[in-house]
């Protein structure tokens, strides 16, 4: 349904767009559509979304830019995004939804410092519920049609996989996302659903992850990534990801790794 | 730690314990504890559990039976069952924290459906959310001693690992708990952390599965075992989790499966 050089006339959807992966997905997807294609991008921060909308349309592009500052761990920011999905021209051939938009959760803690139930409550409101809602809601405004191809890429992790102490939030999330678009997968065959694993990318996270994770051995492994040169840019792996979309051989539902590829 | 008779005097926590597998464990493992020891069983039903205690403590058994009927979804319900976890007489050889309590969700709907993000908040609330909580709690109360084993059991599921169409939340909050446990058992080496899943028991959660869930072949898989007899009854699941237990040679954090038994 994709040629190899791109995506046709589609309408784009990313989550946590305004910065690291999410910007760079943007610029990315951005070259890879034809003109009368619509970005919908959300992020909590409106002004780095019209930056980065600025830097999208600068030229002859032909490309609708939305911006849609939200916050994606309530319920009316998962509304507002959906609504914004609407109205968008009923020609698209593609419709490409990417959650990628995430939090860390607290890494300077271990299982047994989270008492707050409130605190486990809105991360995986953000993390987890929010996901689902808003891909029941792109779904049910873009129903299965001939000649559109419905794609939803999550920004899952190594993590969704592998345990790693004192990431109990971030690895349960991730866990319970790879699981969720697993079981849309299973019901919605036509549907292409893909669990992408970035690999350790050189963003805020990581940073973030470095400078305030609890277990010396984690954080000094990701110092000496960091060091060595050895962690991604986010390019690399977004160059990968457009590959495995464009070539469209991927298992509905799978989960693939950047260091699979 | 353990004979290979009981677990000795010890603290037994049972979330979701007025019936089903949780009863039947309950009954279970008070047969394989010494005089002295303590079982705190939470559910919401406060009358169900009364009837559980009276034949818990039927005869001379040495055993005191706390009941604690609240609802684990909410905060208050959590802070309270930790709190009747308190002041148990200091020489216990055991602390068993089994997580049985879990809810289907709705197996009615597929993903599409699920627009609603409080629905799916409030079931990560009971599902996930509680169980870390109820964990943090009840390891600060009894800390790292010597003489003492603290083993924390998830009550897991297939879905877990594998996705079913129309279990969304079921498979997340599974998948979720997995690896929550898993991270704990990474965080904490002295502890004995398991993932078991059951099987597919004949319990009240399994008939609402076989009624309401909307994907038509699942149901049918589920009625045919049910008419051919292949579903656990909840002892005999218990048996082999018992065996585990005792003969305490499982890795800490892994997954193990009735059928791999």
């Amino acid at each position: 349904m994709s040629t190899a050089s791109g995506f046709g006339k589609a309408l784009v959807i990313i989550t946590g767009a305004s910065r690291g992966f999410g910007r760079a997905l943007a610029l990315s997807v951005a070259a890879r559509v034809s003109p009368g294609s619509v970005l919908v991008l959300a992020a909590r921060s409106e002004e780095q979304l019209l930056e980065l909308k600025s830097a999208l349309t600068r030229g002859e592009t032909g490309l609708t830019v939305r911006c849609v500052p939200v916050d994606l761990g309530c319920e009316a920011g998962v509304e507002k995004l959906i609504a914004e999905t609407r109205d968008i021209q009923p020609d698209i051939q593609h419709l490409l939804l990417f959650h990628n938009a995430a939090s860390l959760g607290d890494v300077s803690r271990y299982c047994r410092d989270f008492t707050n139930m409130e605190e486990l409550n809105s991360y995986l409101s953000l993390n987890v519920s929010s996901a689902l809602c808003l891909t029941a809601g792109v779904l049910r405004t873009y129903p299965k049609r001939s000649g559109l191809t419905r794609v939803i890429v999550n920004i899952s992790s190594l993590c969704a996989l592998r345990p790693f102490p004192t990431w109990v939030q971030y690895c349960s999330g991730k866990a319970a996302r790879d699981m969720m678009f697993r079981v849309l997968a299973e019901e919605e065959p036509e549907l292409r659903v893909l669990n992408y694993a970035p690999g350790p990318l050189d963003t805020d996270m990581q940073r973030e992850a470095r400078s305030s994770c609890a277990d010396s051995e984690l954080r000094n492994t990701f110092s000496q990534m960091h060091a060595n040169g050895q962690l991604l840019t986010c390019d690399q792996s977004i160059q990968k990801l457009m590959s495995v979309l464009l070539e469209d051989k991927y298992s509905s539902g799978e989960h693939l790794d950047y260091y699979d590829l």
